[in-house]
């Protein structure tokens, strides 16, 4: 069946130069950025302070991290893929490797991310002064930066892997670096960035009655520290992981299928071909002067997907692919588009269910808040039916190919093409996510070196284009990210059952075992997996909120002394400055602090049920992880989302409007939000990664010891 | 390998005779409690309000579900289990009279519930003039009268369409018809009674700063009918449906092993013993002068549980049973157990959860809010691993029995034993359960008829100790319709293939159809029908949600519209009365209209899914069901008991005690708690029921007719 001497040579130097393709742009772009004018001293002053707040963050960060990194390398290479002791060192050297080059690149995208966001938002500030459109230019390209960055090196470092190693394996380990370090990235930005905004708001907003992003609230500038090193960093590390745990699933099972090569060649030439997209989308990107920053984000969105899809089909014709193969990518995509669709429906305030929940906010915040869950709740329907649908019709279409006995472990191929897919366009995602935070950072600094109100204004409209925005993209990745997650279950059983191969079908005691071909829900083991896997993004999410209410505490002690001690900051004496150092410390010691429980949660409940039960519990256990995974990270963004944006819709003058009772109610949602939406949500994609890739690292161990 | 003669009839008489006993024992509780001195007037002429109150919601609910049976068994009789121009006409007219025949027990229970509720309150608010043990003992034994009907009608309707059948698929049409019933008794009684919970505290307690069953209130008597719809009638038509399809599930697997006589024998033997247990339990119940009603509730609880394990052990060496089947029954009540302390952990206010949302109530309603949901997510895990333990431990303990091919079948029938086992003592359950509404509706008419500060004081202890039961006894029913639910699981399995074999392997199309032994995960059907199965509770609860709020703005108004237009009402003028029957009505109407779409949802969703995938799909679908609705059952209804304890930990003097910020911010929590544990949380054990029995009739019909 096989066609010999196709060659993969080719598709590889064609990612890489891709790869570098979109470094250059990064490069590019970060320079046109970096060259906007800038010249208020104040504003340089502020964004210092912003800058440097950030980067402590990520330096602390990285430190704690370094020594996670560091441990866990250590335990692969003793560990896996099977005991040094048993198997071939090299292949546990080569994953522990793969595993630190995951985190390296995971973090230096983070840090790339980072570095021109605190760039960017001083100059897209300044830019407010002479119009929307140069505005939302250094706002926009500030953040194609990190998607060039981002999707770039997630392309560059997958193909290297693949090329030095040969070994489809190892992609799991630098996947799973990219994940672990993305779990806590995430996790911790995301305590660290709603710590400080909760904060900022109920001491500054609610209590004192000042306004937001006001330079007297000690607060203020932590708050605009965490939208960088959650919205921008976390995201990014988020983005990264899930881009390569769909082209590593892809690739792991494309290997083990007839035409490998060809098949291989197929997903490379289908990432490289959506990274060439996003360029083309970030460079007609634009705006005219008076337009609408929505529209013009969104604009952006539909190029590239079509570009993808011209593009796709072209190289599919060129180079001989398969259209089925072609037809599950696209079905991806066009699901992906569907989900963005209905999350906006669920928190885009010109929609009902914004609607509902304003009106419900004059009868109070309890209303507010069940109204809010109800319409949350209700948003997950469309998203899980639409991820259901585009996994079995990917497999339908894709099945056929392994007519005469494969047809399984060509489904599951088809169901992660259709997750490739559905990420192809991630540059472009990235681009629009990243703006959000830079634009909102650009609000606040207008708001404190007094740009006046037109710069106000104009900011104002576009940091609200960007948590529109946001609701479609978060539905694209929690989209993405179940489609990876499915394919990675069947990564899984490639695992499993190469493991067996290799062990000889038998296990370390002499006990025969034998290949697995799925995980049926009535064997009791695996319904054991299923229940407990389906308990773990619940209990992720709660210790994450339960940090972010312990950290918020204690920096709203903090506001408040300072509010006390230091003499005339209340009435904001010329000079008198709170000290924001304070406030920033607080909220990086104890994201830091909060991070690693929440994140062990998730690994060890993958070793102890994979322990006891063995790969079949270790099965089920992925699946419910899957399934309530999704529901609560589909509930809890766009609940959040939703919640913000009802907030915004009264401010702007509906039932009653600012200060009104429907306000307060209002303000009340968006704080419950916050933490939902920004914390535990979007986390919850990463944690469900994280443990269908150890479940796949641990494969042989698991087939080895465990109690049933 | 058969036991040949063993008889069953011993064993059905036996449960008749015990069935018989247990109305015995009802009806002599109903003549002490309706026996006790009641001699007030205004107590006598609210008590009448209330009781007519809830006769009218009952009348109309159910004039409203008969319309429904009828259309439900006009559809079995044509189509179940197969349409009737293809198989037996007489499977058909069965099928169509065990359902009705479950819907008839089941709303008799409920009647009798309300009956005596509605005296028992009357006579224990009169009590509490007297001491805390006379109002202890009316209250008390007012729910056991509830909780012996309920458990000898199901006992007795089981073993009746058992020996008159002969069928055990029948017994899931009489299954069936008590959970459809209970599905909308649920849900329509938890709708009335938290919409008129949430407007009167609104309305009254939060706007007008009246006290709590004040009589000015116009939404008090449809307050205190709410308890008895919603806690008394809707909760025993739940356990009814729980216990009998607990029964069912178990009796149909029973029947498909070897030995099928003496495993049947088993079923109603360990059922009928629990029905015993109970009823010795009921009259042990006593409370000395002074003494602690939790305690005394917790005794019976434990007693009743004693004498269940010892009287089960005696019998299975008496009649020769198998001691792993007795062992799987065992599990499963200590697993219970363990559910209950868990449950009563999280929301008992001397323990940790309670202090920390306490405390969070300090700094505003968004702390309570984020604070109480991550608990409530927190509290999933260890029921989750509970029950998956006790699955898993119940399957292995009984599936060597089945050496030799058939432990899967032995494993699953292990599993249903478990559920009988928990489900045994829920007699005592519903005892307790209805003791709470009781002893509410007691204080509101301590409240109401001016009864004075001691027996206020009275009734409010005996209210509290309800509270803390009812989170108890709710993880015990949850967890107990889990391991139902997966029973229902294996009973769907043996319908599918009982259907193959029936139709001799040929479809209606002429299509080869082959037996199914299990549900694989990895099959993109079964994935299908996994993903939108577990997005089904979470639409459903949201459903029921937003119909409580929308009624509850209704009400509002109402109220508000009273206050305004009825001259004195808000002074108090003596003689001046709101009009009650106005809140009933709009109570009453609304729970109605809103609680149709929200049971179809569960059963519509599950005939597309069926006719889309098939029985590969649906069980997926069930599945995912059993999974999200597990845990959104008990994060709702724990979350929910969280916050009330909260809100009367604040009031007993706590973090500023009643009227600080905090306890405003309790209230808060309470009133979205509210629909919580009463409407949504609980109603999710009806629906993943429903689901499963749906699943189950349709079996046939499904095999037939599926697009995949």
């Amino acid at each position: 069946m096989g066609e010999m001497g196709f060659d993969l040579t080719l598709f590889h130097v064609a990612s890489i130069i891709i790869s570098i393709l979109a470094f250059g742009v990064a490069v590019w772009l970060y320079r046109w950025v970096a060259s906007r004018p800038s010249s208020n001293k104040k504003v340089a002053e502020v964004g210092q302070l912003i800058k440097n707040g950030a980067n402590t963050f990520l330096a602390k960060e990285y430190k704690v991290l370094t020594k996670f990194t560091i441990a866990v390398a250590l335990l692969i290479l003793v560990f896996l893929p099977s005991p040094i002791w048993k198997g071939d060192i090299l292949a546990n050297i080569t994953m522990a490797v793969s595993y630190i080059f995951g985190t390296v690149f995971s973090a230096i995208a983070g840090k790339i991310g980072i570095s021109i966001a605190t760039i960017a938002n001083v100059k897209s500030a300044e830019a407010a002064t002479k119009g929307i459109k140069p505005s939302f230019m250094a706002g926009y390209r500030g953040g194609a930066v990190m998607g060039m960055a981002v999707v770039g090196s997630s392309l560059l470092g997958v193909t290297l892997v693949l090329m030095i190693t040969g070994n489809t394996s190892a992609l799991l380990g630098f996947s799973f670096g990219a994940s672990s370090l993305a779990l806590f990235a995430k996790a911790g930005g995301g305590i660290f960035t709603k710590t400080a905004d909760v904060s900022a708001d109920l001491a500054g907003k609610v209590e004192l009655g000042i306004p937001e992003d006001d330079p007297r609230n000690p607060a203020v500038i932590a708050d605009n520290v965490g939208d960088n090193v959650g919205d921008v960093a976390g995201m990014g590390a988020d983005l990264f992981d899930s881009n390569v745990a769909s082209m590593a699933a892809a690739l792991v099972m494309a290997a083990s299928l007839a035409n490998a090569e060809k098949n291989m060649a197929m997903v490379l030439c289908y990432a490289g071909i959506g990274l060439l997209a996003s360029i083309i989308g970030v460079f007609t990107a634009n705006m005219k002067e008076g337009g609408d920053p929505t529209r013009a984000l969104n604009m952006n969105t539909y190029v590239t997907t079509a570009i993808y899809a011209v593009l796709t089909a072209v190289a599919t014709y060129a180079f001989d692919f398969n259209w089925r193969i072609w037809g599950a990518s696209a079905v991806g995509l066009a699901v992906g588009t569907v989900i963005g669709i209905a999350s906006d429906y669920f928190t885009n305030d010109n929609k009902k269910p914004v609607h509902m929940v304003a009106k419900a906010c004059e009868s109070g915040p309890a209303f507010t808040i069940t109204s809010g869950v109800s319409y949350g709740l209700l948003s997950t329907l469309p998203a899980m039916v639409g991820i259901g649908i585009s996994a079995l019709a990917a497999y339908k279409i894709v099945a056929p190919l392994g007519a005469g006995g494969n047809e399984v472990a060509y489904g599951m191929f088809g169901i992660s093409m259709a997750a490739v897919g559905m990420l192809s366009i991630v540059g472009m995602i990235i681009s629009n996510d990243a703006y959000g935070p830079i634009v909102d950072n650009a609000r606040g600094l207008v708001e404190m070196g007094d740009l006046g109100d037109k710069a106000l204004e104009i900011t104002d409209s576009l940091d609200s284009a960007g948590n529109t925005v946001k609701a479609v993209t978060k539905g694209f990745s929690i989209g993405a990210a179940g489609l990876t997650v499915i394919a990675l279950l069947g990564a899984f059983i490639t695992e499993v059952n190469d493991a067996v191969d290799l062990m000889g079908g038998v296990d370390a005691f002499g006990k025969t075992i034998e290949k697995i071909t799925g995980f049926d829900v009535t064997d009791p083991i695996v319904f054991f997996g299923l229940l407990v896997g389906a308990a773990i993004p619940p209990v992720f999410s709660a210790m994450l909120m339960l940090g972010v209410d312990r950290n918020a505490q204690r920096m709203i002690s903090e506001i408040h002394r300072q509010f006390r001690e230091i003499v005339g900051l209340k009435e904001g004496k010329p000079g008198v400055k709170p000290e924001y150092d304070k406030c920033i410390e607080i909220a990086t010691d104890g994201a830091l602090k909060e991070l690693i429980p929440a994140g062990l949660v998730a690994i060890v409940s993958t070793l102890i049920v994979g322990f006891v039960g063995g790969v079949q519990a270790v099965g089920g256990f992925i699946t419910g992880n899957i399934v309530s995974g999704l529901i609560f990270a589909l509930f809890m963004s766009n609940a959040g989302g939703l919640w913000d944006n009802t907030k915004k819709y009264i401010e702007a003058g509906n039932h009653g409007g600012k200060n009104s009772e429907a306000h307060k109610a209002g303000v009340v949602g968006d704080t419950v939000g916050d933490p939902f939406k920004d914390t535990a949500g979007p986390s919850i994609n990463t944690q469900i990664t994280v443990v269908s890739l150890v479940a796949s690292i641990m494969a042989t161990i698991f087939l080895t010891f465990s109690l049933f």
